[in-house]
């Protein structure tokens, strides 16, 4: 049923839904006891873990929007859908369990490019230990529409909010600030990727961002952060949304900020002020956190565990509420974040 | 800030996500206790219920497909996103409990349309009994799409599956059949509701389906029922799958399918057979289940708590794997469902 005709690749129809969901159930066979009802009936169902709390978030993916099929294949999409989800989660302190997939699909669809998506999807979830559950499949006259629900467990009283900072509080990123930013920046102005892999490395990370899920649970499970929230849209944004939440300020030292080299380097080619294009710039799926000064011992276990991520202290919380960059000797204003509307 | 310009009703944009998020969440107020952490953060926090299964589904309408604003409002369509979701969860014979809401917004709706969107949402939310414990916005170059992720509970073997039917079981349907099909057919005739009350209660079906959730709770409860899946992709395609999921065939007296006169009449003006129109006709999300032989007592018990909603006796599962319907003396295949692809 699926052999190409006059050499074209049979589109999704060929195949219609039911043939769809059979194919999914086919890629994603739950482990066993994982799932009480998995792919194919009404629902999902699951048994909660005891003693724990369940965490859920849901977060899409439109084309021409958050991806651009010139700059990222199918499998990219997949992985990033999922990867968004999870970052989430490992926000929350938890750790991710399942996830609900919603596929909302233009007819001009192939067979094999929606095996692409499943395939990076199904690379994301076995990176992060989760189960496909259950999900949707529609058409749409529009643009391709990613739509995941993911669920995680987090111990009771381990949950990381972002209202949980106080003043004084350090604040601490994972990894590499406007990575992401950069690499979208190179892929707009060559539509491929860089052969220096310095920069490659920053392509990547917007097509296939990597969800600190390790870090997140530890500082759940060793209570060293106060309060955490990830990077989706950038970290002047996560900054003043955590510092809001936390009833504080903030300040950030520019100096200290994990950008890479070859992300500066790029800013700067293009005209613009690396550290501000670094803090506006969305897509870093990296995650912001703030630790008590007392809190110091706890810390360092999380970071000898966490298998080489980096994790740097870029500033702290204030009793004065005002978002600021310190800069040389002066203080500048938050730039604003990335914003959908 | 949302006053209009000019006389024009202010755009989205004019409040911009954070706005937008904001106003969600003092429409959602969370009961106390319902949630451990709602709107607004990296994701939701809510502890299971003891001694449960947890129901996780997700189901997206997406302008164009599944609905057209000429003929459902905003509020239309806010409430059907999360009925058919609730429909899934009471199909499954559990009760809904939260629900998760992606709005996928197209640049040219108003703040207002948004508004009547979350307030069709919020009514079947009340309905349900779900609180909004989370979500996602953003926006899209395509057709406004609602997900809704719902979430439900029910006790420990009480899940009603599509696959537990057997040979010999009794087939019944809640409510009517085909009413939703004559509807949407009236609309596109014509663009407005009729006025005939009985022909505009059809319409009704169309636009805010009833999801039958006291029913389905209760034949998970009293365990009346072996199977049991909701008829969103039409009554012919409900009858194939959970007989095909429950390994065996299945019979349907055409006689017996309670098609509303009023919908007879509207398939028999358009030159449609009634009852083949009734059976591929989607979007009636009604339930489908069998029943045991020996499980009338208890059905009669779930008829007479089920507040008036009619339950029909419409055919049986046979040891034969096909789908037949019997008409007059003669018996024939059953018609195809309804199709996305």
């Amino acid at each position: 049923m699926t052999t190409p005709v006059d050499g074209r690749p049979p589109l999704l129809a060929t195949i219609g839904e039911r043939g769809l969901i059979q194919r999914i159930r086919d890629r994603f066979p739950a482990p066993a006891g994982a799932l009480q009802i998995g792919i194919g009936d009404d629902a999902a169902v699951t048994a909660g873990v005891r003693g724990e709390f369940d965490v859920l978030t849901t977060d899409a993916l439109v084309e021409g929007v958050h991806f651009d099929l010139r700059f990222s294949s199918f499998a990219d999409v997949g992985y990033k859908a999922l990867a968004v989800n999870v970052s989430d989660i490992a926000a929350m302190g938890a750790t991710p369990r399942l996830a609900l997939l919603s596929l909302i699909l233009p007819d001009r669809l192939t067979i094999a490019d929606v095996d692409s998506l499943l395939d990076g999807f199904a690379r994301m979830a076995d990176e992060a230990g989760v189960v496909l559950a259950g999900g949707n499949i529609t058409r749409t006259p529009g643009p391709l529409t990613v739509d995941v629900t993911a669920v995680g467990h987090v111990r009771h009283r381990r949950v990381l909010t972002r209202g949980g900072g106080k003043i004084g509080d350090q604040l601490y990123v994972t990894g590499a600030v406007g990575a992401a930013a950069a690499g979208l920046g190179m892929l707009r102005a060559s539509a491929q990727a860089p052969e220096d892999a310095n920069a490659a490395a920053l392509v990547e990370r917007h097509r296939r961002p990597v969800p600190r899920l390790r870090v997140g649970a530890l500082l759940g499970r060793t209570r060293s952060a106060t309060a955490c929230m990830d990077l989706s849209d950038g970290l002047a944004d996560a900054v003043s949304q955590l510092a809001q939440a936390s009833g504080t300020g903030a300040v950030i030292d520019a100096e200290a900020l994990p950008v890479p080299a070859a992300a500066r380097r790029w800013f700067e080619s293009q005209g613009h002020d690396p550290v501000r294009a670094a803090l506006s710039g969305g897509d870093d799926y990296e995650l912001l956190f703030s630790v008590s000064p007392r809190a110091g011992g706890r810390l360092r276990t999380v970071i000898r565990q966490a298998r080489g991520v980096p994790v740097t202290r870029i500033g702290e919380l204030t009793a004065s509420p005002a978002i600021l960059v310190k800069r040389d000797a002066a203080t500048e204003p938050m730039p604003a974040g990335f914003t959908h509307f």
